[in-house]
């Protein structure tokens, strides 16, 4: 297969790269990449990159930005954070390349386990998590030519609880080549419309 | 209690005020009022409501749109519209309204049985409602001084079907006055981050 990741530089994407590599070709792409930049927010860099690369067999966003801050000093304009970066650059990447993905192909994109497990100062990431999750329901009984959908919610990463373990009390750490596996099990396995929980 | 109903000339809305107006002084608000006017999508007014208003003991929002349309033609600014209306619109009412609420006052929230039963042409509206019913999970452990927030999800109502019931195949519809309980129950009764499901 010839597979997109978008994010390729990340924790996880680095670990869905080192997964899919020995099996199909991998096209890495994301903000800091030189070879196939693109930034999810912004929807003229999005086409782009579809157009550059060409039709694809799968997509896979290991992605996105949001707002951490208490609750009570959270604004609407500090809550778009997520819902332009995280949420609608995810959905971006799906309902673009959609008209990129060859028949049967699939889109795996990334969400999180404060969907259903909140944290403090973590409104805006349950929220964003929780449409994710969301979206990948509602996308998968529309898409068209066997194309199919699935979100990845990850636990907190083992690699990252230096710099997030204090916002995470109580959780289990997960691997992300642990993680990695639930991104292949998307893109190689038959699933459609399902949150594939690493946790 | 004082209450503050936005959304209050809907069909829900309507419902919604009918069934708390015998108990307690309800506020009514909305796009079209003369007396309360405000725009979720535009903060200044929503924040010019609450200060006009001043202090509640509960809020409750029935009001926020989405976009309809096929998955293969939908495009990132179309979903901006559920993003930033029900959504954003509904979520700036929490933020903003959290303090304008007396101590143990309460947050009512609207999404829809959309989020967990996808329909055709519904994508925006599964990850709108299900990004709600996020919210909620996510804000009630941050809410300060008892103030508690919930949502109400309905199925379509049975005063929308001739609108809506060609996109509601086998769902079963409720009058908006049992909606309406679901409502006091979030507003008299004691739980938080719940969603409340009216199907």
């Amino acid at each position: 297969m010839k597979i997109l990741v978008i994010g390729a530089s990340g924790t996880i994407g680095r670990a869905v790269v080192d997964a899919l590599s020995p099996r199909h070709e991998v096209v890495q792409a994301g903000r800091q990449s030189v070879a196939h930049p693109v930034d999810i927010t912004r929807h003229d860099t999005v086409q782009a990159l579809f157009e550059k690369i060409g039709r694809v067999d799968a997509i896979v966003s290991t992605t996105g930005s949001l707002h951490f801050g208490p609750l009570s000093a959270m604004t609407a304009a500090q809550f778009q954070k997520g819902l332009q970066d995280k949420l609608l650059g995810q959905v971006d990447l799906a309902l673009t390349g959609q008209h990129f993905l060859n028949d049967g192909g699939s889109i795996t994109l990334t969400s999180g386990i404060v969907s259903d497990e909140p944290i403090a100062q973590g409104a805006n990431a349950t929220t964003v998590n929780a449409a994710i999750d969301g979206f990948v329901r509602g996308a998968a009984v529309e898409l068209a030519r066997g194309i199919r959908i699935n979100a990845v919610s990850p636990n907190v990463l083992q690699e990252s609880m230096g710099v997030y373990g204090a916002f995470f009390p109580g959780f289990e750490p997960v691997p992300a080549g642990r993680v990695a596996l639930a991104y292949c099990r998307s893109v190689e396995g038959v699933q459609t419309g399902r949150v594939l929980r690493v946790w």
